[in-house]
This record gives C-alpha cells, sequence and structure tokens, in this order.
C-alpha cells in the first residue's frame, strides 16, 4: 500500500546524516560535558559545536544559545523566565490569539499570578497588525510574544515590523520560531528580536531536542535549576547526541534551506490548487502568499477534522486537524477562532505539512484519496444535507 | 594507552541493544505520538510499552510514569510541582542536606517564595535518622524530600523507615531515586513514598532522558505547560527514541540487575581496599556497607580534587570530586561539610564509580597510577609539609 506521511509540523523523520552524526555519542563518546576529565571534554566540545551550528542557523552566537529538550519547554522558559525576571519594571504582557499553547498556557499561568495579558487580534488570513502591538505598548510592558509562524495555518507574521514598534518601549520581544525555525530563513539581527524558540524535530533533527536563543546581556530566570550547565539558565544532564543532531539538522538545513523552500512550495502549490479544485466547499486557511512553504492547510465544510483524518490513515496518508499537540483532544480551534471562521467550518480543519522526503506522488495520493472521502463523510452529514436542502429551496 | 572510565555515576555508556531499540525511532517509526494517524499510533505505542518498562522497573502501575527529559527536570517538576499544589495544607517542607542541587536549589527558590524549610541533618556516613525527619513533621509539612541515594558519597538511605515515619502525616514523601535508580531494587509499594525521581543515563539509557513516578491520586501543578502529553502534568512533544531507550534500558537493568550488583560490589571493594592501603591518610567517604554496589569514595587528604582529577585523566582514567554536576566548579562540597568532614580534607574529594563494561583491569589501572599522583601532588603541598613537620616535632 502507498503512503505518504503529510504530517511534518508534528514531527520529521531525522534526517540519515544527523542520525549518523548523533550515534558515536550513545556509547563511544558518552561522558558528562561538565565531567572533569577526557569524557567530559569530548562531549563538552562537541555541544559546543552545535552551539555553533544552532547559532549560525538565526544569525545569532554561540553563547546565547540555550539547549532545551522541546520548543515547549524552550517557550515556557521564555514566557515564565523573562516575564519573571522583568517584575521591577511591571507586569504587562502582549502576546496574539492565535499563539501555540505553549506560549498561552504559560502566559494564563503568569495572569494568574497577578500579571495582566493583552491578547491582539488577527485578520481573516491570520496576520498580526504591527500597530495593533504598538498601539497596546503600555509603560509597563514588560514581555511581548508573537509566533514567527503559526502551525495550523502556516501563516508567516510581519516580525521584524512589530520588533521595530517594540524596539524602544523597553520590553522584551520573544518569538516562538517552533514552526517557522529551520524552515524559512531566520536573522535574529535583522528581525530585531530578543528571544526566539526553536524545535529540532520540525526540521529533521532529533524530538527531544530544542532551544531558546537569548540575546546576551537579557535576564532570564531559570525553570529547571540545581547544576551549572547552559550558564544557569537550564540545568540538567545535556542529552548529547540529542544537541549533536541539533546541531547537524542545523548546520544541514542552513545550507540547503533554499532548495527545500522551492521544493516544497512547489508541492505545497500543487497540493493547495488539488483541494481547493477538487474539494467543493473547502476553503484555504492561513494567508495564500506570506505562508510557510510545505504548509497546506484548509477548512472543508460540513464535515469533522477527526474522522477525516482517522479514513486518511486508512488510506494510508497523515494529515493533521488543529494544533499538533492537540491532534487526539479536537476542540475547536482557538486559531481558527481568532480568525473570524465559523465554529462549523472550523470543524473541517484539515492540515497537509510537507517535508523534503515527500515526493510528488505523496501529494498525487493525497488529492486521489481526499474526494472520496469527503462525498462519503458528506453523504452522512446532518449538516451537508441541511445545506443542500437549503440552496435548493433558494 | 590503557584508559578506565569510572565516572559512571556522572552518565554511563548506553548499552549497545538500548542503542538498537532507539534506532528505528529516528527515520522508520517518528510520527508524533499525539497524531491521530497511523504514524502517530505506532510510537504512542512504543511510549506506552516504555512506561510499563519504567513502571516496572520500580514495581509502580505503567500510569504513574511520566516522562521528563533528565534527573534535574524529575527533581524541579517534584519539589515546585507538589510543593504548590499542596499550599491549602501548608507551606513547610523537609529535606536532607544533603540532597542534589537539582532539590536544593527548587527547595531556596519555593522558601523565597514564602515557603519553611527544614534541613535534616545526616551522622558522619551521610545517614539519616528516620527519628530526625518524624521529630521535625508539623501539620503544616506539606513535602518530605529524602533522596535514596547520594551520588558524592554512595549512602542509601533507609527510605522505608522514613516513609513510615511520614506516612500519617498528611505530608507527601519524594524520594530522588536518581543515583539509586536501576542500580539497586527499588519498590515503590515496598518503600511507601509517593513520587520518585529516575534518569535513563545512570543505568545505561539515553541522556536526555528521565522519569517522575507519581502515586496515582497525587496533585502535581506541571513546570511545562501547553500540550496535553503526560496527561497534562508534562506538556512536550515526546522524545520517542529517548522514552524507547530508557524503556528498554529500565527492562534491561531489571533482568540484570542482581549480576550487576555482585560483579559491581567485588570490583568496588578491590578499588576501595586498594586505596585505603596504597595512600596514606585517605578516608572513604559515605557508609561502607549502606552504598551503592559500584560507588567508592574517598578524601585524600592534603591535596585537591581537582588537580588529582586532571593527572588521572592524562593517565587516562576518569573519576569525580564532588558532585558530577559541580565537577567542573570545585566547591568544598555541602554533603562531606554535612558529614562533618572538615573543609581542608573535603577539597581531597575523590570519587570512582564504575558500570558493567569497567574491568578488573580498569580498576588495576586506577591503583596503579593513583599512589604516584598523590606523592607528586604531596610533595608541592603547603599543607601536606606543614602536617609533615608537625608530625614529626609530636
Amino acid at each position: 500500500m502507498k503512503k505518504a506521511y503529510l504530517d511534518n509540523a508534528a514531527s520529521t523523520p531525522v534526517d540519515q546524516r544527523v542520525v549518523e552524526a548523533m550515534l558515536p555519542y550513545f556509547r563511544d563518546t558518552f561522558g558528562n560535558p561538565v565531567s572533569f576529565h577526557e569524557w567530559g571534554e569530548q562531549t563538552s566540545d562537541a555541544i559546543e559545536t552545535a552551539r555553533e551550528q544552532v547559532a549560525s542557523l538565526i544569525n545569532g552566537q554561540p553563547g546565547e544559545i540555550i539547549f532545551t529538550s522541546c520548543g515547549t519547554e524552550s517557550n515556557n522558559l521564555a514566557i515564565k523566565g523573562l516575564a519573571q525576571s522583568m517584575t521591577s519594571k511591571g507586569k504587562h504582557l502582549i502576546v496574539s490569539a492565535i499563539e501555540h499553547f505553549s506560549v498561552l498556557h504559560p502566559v494564563r499561568a503568569l495572569e494568574k499570578a497577578g500579571f495582566e495579558v493583552t491578547y491582539v487580534p488577527v485578520d481573516e488570513y491570520g496576520l498580526i497588525d504591527p500597530e495593533q502591538v504598538a498601539q497596546n505598548l503600555r509603560p509597563d510592558t514588560v514581555l511581548v510574544s508573537i509566533m514567527h509562524a503559526n502551525g495550523e495555518v502556516g501563516t508567516v507574521q510581519p516580525i521584524e515590523d512589530i520588533a521595530r514598534e517594540v524596539k524602544d518601549s523597553g520590553a522584551i520581544f520573544h518569538t516562538d520560531a517552533v514552526a517557522a525555525g529551520g524552515t524559512i530563513p531566520i536573522d535574529v539581527q535583522k528581525l530585531g528580536v530578543d528571544a526566539l524558540s526553536l524545535a529540532g524535530n520540525v526540521f529533521y533533527g532529533p524530538q527531544g531536542t530544542g532551544a531558546l536563543w537569548l540575546r546576551h546581556g537579557t535576564r532570564l530566570a531559570p525553570l529547571l535549576e540545581g547544576g551549572i550547565q547552559e550558564t544557569d539558565f537550564r540545568s540538567g544532564t545535556h542529552n548529547v547526541p540529542g544537541i549533536v543532531g541539533l546541531g547537524k539538522a542545523a548546520e544541514l538545513t542552513k545550507k540547503e534551506m533554499e532548495q527545500h523552500i522551492d521544493y516544497l512550495t512547489s508541492l505545497r502549490d500543487t497540493l493547495i490548487e488539488g483541494v481547493l479544485k477538487d474539494i467543493e466547499y473547502s476553503i484555504l486557511t492561513g494567508h495564500r502568499q506570506k505562508r510557510l512553504p510545505g504548509h497546506a492547510s484548509f477548512c472543508i465544510r460540513f464535515i469533522e477534522g477527526e474522522a477525516m483524518l482517522a479514513y486518511l490513515s486508512s488510506e494510508g496518508v497523515a494529515g493533521a486537524s488543529g494544533s499538533a499537540c492537540t491532534a487526539k483532544y479536537l476542540k475547536s480551534s482557538h486559531v481558527l477562532q481568532a480568525m473570524g471562521i465559523p465554529a462549523e467550518t472550523a470543524q473541517g480543519s484539515l492540515i497537509f505539512t510537507l517535508g523534503i522526503e515527500n515526493t510528488k506522488e505523496d501529494v498525487e495520493l493525497a488529492l486521489k484519496v481526499l474526494p472520496p472521502i469527503v462525498e462519503k463523510l458528506r453523504r452522512i452529514s446532518p449538516l451537508y444535507s441541511q445545506f443542500i436542502k437549503t440552496e435548493q429551496r433558494n
């Protein structure tokens, strides 16, 4: 049976060259990098090389990279750690309404602890207006966190423009680049941000790896305390093979990104055009141009995302609906809601995210199996029959 | 050049069988376990198998295992998460004076946030008296955290006896079993604890893996928020290969532990007897019998641990001094200090920790190279010459 994995936003296969880079660090070179002997020096050197590789991907300094265990940890560390180290200035935060839950939940925790939060709205394409951020800045605003790209609708935000607005306010600007990192070019100097979250498993690096880039001199309260790792910002024995893999993945994606973008954009556009053409009452979610290269997201009206995913999986195709992190617990997406998409339409959320191992055949398979699935599900959909009756009446 | 890695407490080589178990999960089976398709189901099944394997190692239930990224995260999650979920009962904590910094630093953070902490002392062997814990229990005591075994001196605590004292107080009992887990038999039912921390890289599993066992029904505030993983106790994309490796390591160590203990105890005793016999003015730290199987720790008087480690490393031998996590930043060990060892003696801390890949030859190498190193260092030690002068005068 032919299969097509089109859920690369949730996790990518690890590049074979990354696996090979990691392998020596399980048994041959396995010391604890903080140990005072040859074994420790070898792994300490290895993580410093990885630090350079990750810094280079985003044009940061190696000393500004804090290794974490995942994108969620990077975001939690940034939100809680930055806000809590700035309380002398104030307790006001600004985030967008469409942030990932690993930003929104920590923000809610801070709200309970006495912080005040402004949620900046988005337009119908999921785009944030930099002016809206500027208008909400206050003297007591300590942290602005706006994601670089959204994993559910693929929209890429004008981070540079937002940063320009935040720059002189004295607030720290963090961007969750978990969906964007390693996928589109990122230059922290050009963006003008102060902190940026990354995760390795979205650009062909290993699961269980992430990083927070933190501009030199920025204060941060740690989440995990007790050792001396990562200049006290993140204690805990280093995951040496993972960090080596993250570094290698960063190196590879930097080198190959341009060709990846061309390839993925072409596949994506075929997929988007195919779905919109072949499936009646389907809409593209997110912006048509300002979107991640491999990201194709839709609402297929009158049916439920969960049912589509189940049928797609039985036909060998992996997709997603709503956020990757809540796929198994489908609720109406807060992202689609913020974009003004009615709940009835939003429930038909369908997301295909392409990766460099996908082929034209994968896209063809998805386009082949989707229409009959949609037809089958609509046949039993009360919403659809009601809609058709109303249409016929008019 | 012959080499001997005798720093297994800091990190062990990953068992070849563990590496092989992990390998398919990098490229062949790489889905996000929360995704709603075949790829996600495969990895979801894999982590549930690992959950059973880890639970089985300590006689817990699979549903009571929370996967983390390291022992430090397990301890931070336990200390902060348990204390903060119990504030309606009170704000008093009890820990021992010799806990690892990943317990002590979170405890200090809680102290700053208004909690009151009692530090229970230890005797000259690093042993905690259960009576001392009992005497310090108060109606507002919410959490007692006493480590199972100490990584610096190897002493194994009478956890079962301490738990018996804590049992009826209404306080939660957590034990940091990072140094003990996978090394000596642990049965959470027999121990009578409520929460227990583990780390994979001390029993031949991968770095970047850990677990917190939490007795069913115990409340816990999460540290990492935002997803739906680990029943909301720990969000973030699962490190599937790492978790699979942790599970395999748990399965293997459970099966082979008895023979490991016999083997390591025998090597350890040769090493301890050799050092004490060959090095004048050396003392064993920790308890002679109630200690971890592979753990040999000493104070070599009149010289500094750091210098010993450097010379040992140049002779191909890896050891440690003080805690693994602070080895590069040698300060007087809080553990040795709590045991009443004078600072001058404590600075000569030397720790050899044996693993299953060590051989008799490794021990022989350490015993061969250590005496001339000590002699060389004492020759230039002002402390030693002063001591000798005083001795000669008497």
